[in-house]
């Protein structure tokens, strides 16, 4: 099994992989950007692409969603939602020495208050992955940076301290995708329709053929269209009895200019 | 006046400020953070903030609605709304002589498409702002760095191409914020609310009476409440005579646990 995840080795994405395979063996492919994971997949390169969707700090991955909804050949199979604790990496012996913070400006974002309250001096540098970002630490032993405890591992960085994050309950939730056709079976499905109208009409109309028929949406996520201000493609997660919502989507077809089921899947919670 | 914006000088929010200003005389102080810029109108520090609250490409900037959420004294007085054009920046004589692209990631990822196809080897580098990356041009001359036209006049930098983003009809709406009380006077209105119950119940009777008035709702965004993964804040853009908004408003808020008025305001479209 080939199994494309946005990298490099270490990140929480590759911790989702791992989490996913639960000790099968698979080749692991490192992607330095969530279009090359996807269109990894999408290509046949390789049998499964692994990205994050949604953090419960800072929202939605849109990168995730626009690509998900413009490669139409693409699935979401499974779930995985792993608790995201970030550590402060430094070969420094003492945090009062740190000048710079290097970590992907989400992990800084989530790190926002920590570092005001306890660096506030140290620059905080933005870098493509909080893997990449413990590559700059050899340079000067003054340089810090935030990324998960498996990295510091990884690399033999030390860490000066773990769980600087300032939401304890940060979780992730990846999507794992392949090529194969939706099946109508799992406890979740996530779907994106572009509407045939503009305004608030037809997501009011989309959330009442569900609401109708005792069908839980657990999210709601705008993103723009991406031709014009104001005009926005909605995705959807939903909970309920499948004919029920085969039901609901046919109704909603007609409202749309696109309607994409994205996948219908079990999410699993590994737990910290 | 004293004005914060999100800096260094040049960055398209720089220019939102200028065009706010249209000629009037006014001190600027740029910040590093969305965080910071809010914050130093919060404390009383300036007479106005000026932050990016949404881009037609890439989304919301999710960081200026958290923040103007948790700020309570904050109010949007005004909209900007200003086209962005990306150009590559460089001393290097010519375009396939550059090695690396440094940016903030966004514009980076508003440029993805012609950085694949124009300069495919190039490594691509976040930085903190588009201002910022056009600093370490010195370092290298086939380095490069994508910001707009105007830093690079300011800072004295060739154009190697200019409108390189994605997507022609990229643009970027700014709020300007202050922090006196929101007055019902506006094209537009801009609130956010947590709801009392989970689930699409509470966003359905929402947007229901919004719907009932013929109020038509321009925007509809989610925002995790930091809290529970499945738990959002929504942040709904209004447009509706003023008396149905108020009685909308006075229905809506037994729904919430929290019901902010973020502004009551006019918005201005920069042409390009």
């Amino acid at each position: 099994m080939d199994i494309a995840y946005l990298g490099p080795p270490g990140t929480f994405t590759e911790q989702a992989v791992l989490a996913y395979l639960a000790g099968q063996p698979a080749q692991l492919y490192p992607h330095h950007s969530i279009q090359g994971t996807l269109r990894a997949v999408d290509q046949g390169k390789v049998d499964y692409a692994v990205v994050p969707v949604e953090n419960s700090v800072e929202g939605s991955v849109g990168l995730t969603l626009d690509v998900m909804w413009n490669l139409v050949n693409l699935t979401v199979q499974a779930a995985i939602e792993l608790p995201i604790a970030q550590a402060l990496l430094s070969f420094s012996p003492e945090m009062s020495r740190i000048t710079r913070v290097y970590s992907h400006a989400q992990a800084l974002a989530q790190c926002q208050g920590w570092l005001e309250l306890n660096l506030p001096l140290a620059q905080q540098i933005p870098s493509a992955s909080t893997s990449e970002a413990s590559q700059y630490l050899a340079q000067d032993y003054n340089y810090a940076a935030i990324a998960s405890p498996r990295a510091a591992h990884l690399q033999n960085i030390p860490i000066l301290q773990t769980a600087i994050q300032d939401y304890p309950d940060n979780r992730t939730r990846f999507w794992i995708v392949n090529r194969t056709l939706p099946n109508l079976v799992g406890e979740r499905l996530s779907l994106a329709f572009s509407p045939r109208r503009r305004g608030p009409g037809v997501l009011m109309e989309a959330l009442s053929l569900f609401a109708q028929r005792g069908i839980n949406l657990t999210r709601i996520e705008s993103r723009p269209s991406k031709k014009l201000m104001g005009e926005y493609v909605f995705f959807i997660d939903a909970e309920g009895k499948i004919p029920l919502v085969q039901e609901a989507l046919a109704q909603l077809s007609p409202l749309t200019e696109g309607l994409r089921l994205l996948g219908c899947y079990q999410i699993r919670h590994v737990q910290g």
